[in-house]
């Protein structure tokens, strides 16, 4: 099974950290929390959900990963400044490895400068952020392009779901 | 005096807004809270600061008012997916007249493709997307760039007070 990162820190949107964890970890993948300080318990925006970050962001490598899973709310705004989030990001994009990203998750791959060329969808806020970065927003429910599946919204976690479960088995 | 618009919504970074707020006040200018919903409160991000929406901005025309002011914080990306917020902020730059701009605000003025071509700043998370939008981003504590005033963050806001007072005399 799958190692997977989920790059994440305070003001996460809930269900797409909790939704698509739960259905990872259900068929036998590993999450490891990534974050900007190590033990340090993150927040959800809407609910408070509690997660603890496993390792900082500063000491790990897409080399110890299968995978990326960027959930959206104000998290990836927050982790954009952070120039290891952001290395770590680019060096995921680099990879080829899968990446899963809804909602703003766009908004760190664009700092990373890993969109351009690429077919993405992600949070109506940010379309003109992706069609500048110079990637094609295509506004449907999910878009694998490659190793990268992106959507819009919470509502999308279904189809979210179903296409990285995909991506992970191969 | 003059008459601002102040286009507002919840999760505002609360200082963004009492701070220019209070200095424009001070010296005779008019505010006017346009925003999603006439009538309903909106609150600030960090302390909660309550402002009543005076006018929705459906209801508006950049014609109505002299100069207009975004704070920061995530009530951009909240305008940002409303049509008429959208419209109403492209209307102004197109207008000539001045616009404070501040912290996450430039998020507006991209999606209305009010960017392009001009010398601004704004907070350090929005800078690749600013300058994917084809402006110059400056990183300093205010830059002026004909009718644009701009700042990064809370920092900066006396010399962005300062700097959009001098605008309003001129």
């Amino acid at each position: 099974m799958s190692e997977i990162a989920v790059i994440i820190t305070d003001m996460f949107e809930d269900v797409e950290y909790i939704k698509p964890a739960d259905a990872f970890r259900k068929v036998g993948h590993e999450l490891i929390h990534v974050g900007l300080t190590e033990g340090k318990t993150v927040r959800g925006k809407k609910e408070g959900t509690p997660v603890k970050i496993d390792k900082s962001v500063a000491q790990v490598s897409a080399k110890d990963f299968d995978a990326l899973l960027i959930p959206g709310g104000y998290s990836p705004d927050r982790l954009r400044v952070d120039e290891n989030a952001v290395n770590f990001v680019k060096e995921f994009a680099e990879s080829g490895k899968p990446i899963f990203s809804i909602c703003h998750g766009p908004q760190l791959l664009i700092t990373a400068q890993a969109v351009k060329g690429r077919k993405i969808t992600g949070y109506k806020s940010i379309m003109q952020d992706i069609k500048n970065a110079g990637a094609k927003f295509v506004d449907q429910e999910v878009v694998v392009d490659g190793n990268l599946v992106s959507s819009r919204d919470p509502r999308d976690l279904p189809a979210f779901i179903r296409a990285s479960l995909k991506k992970l088995e191969g």
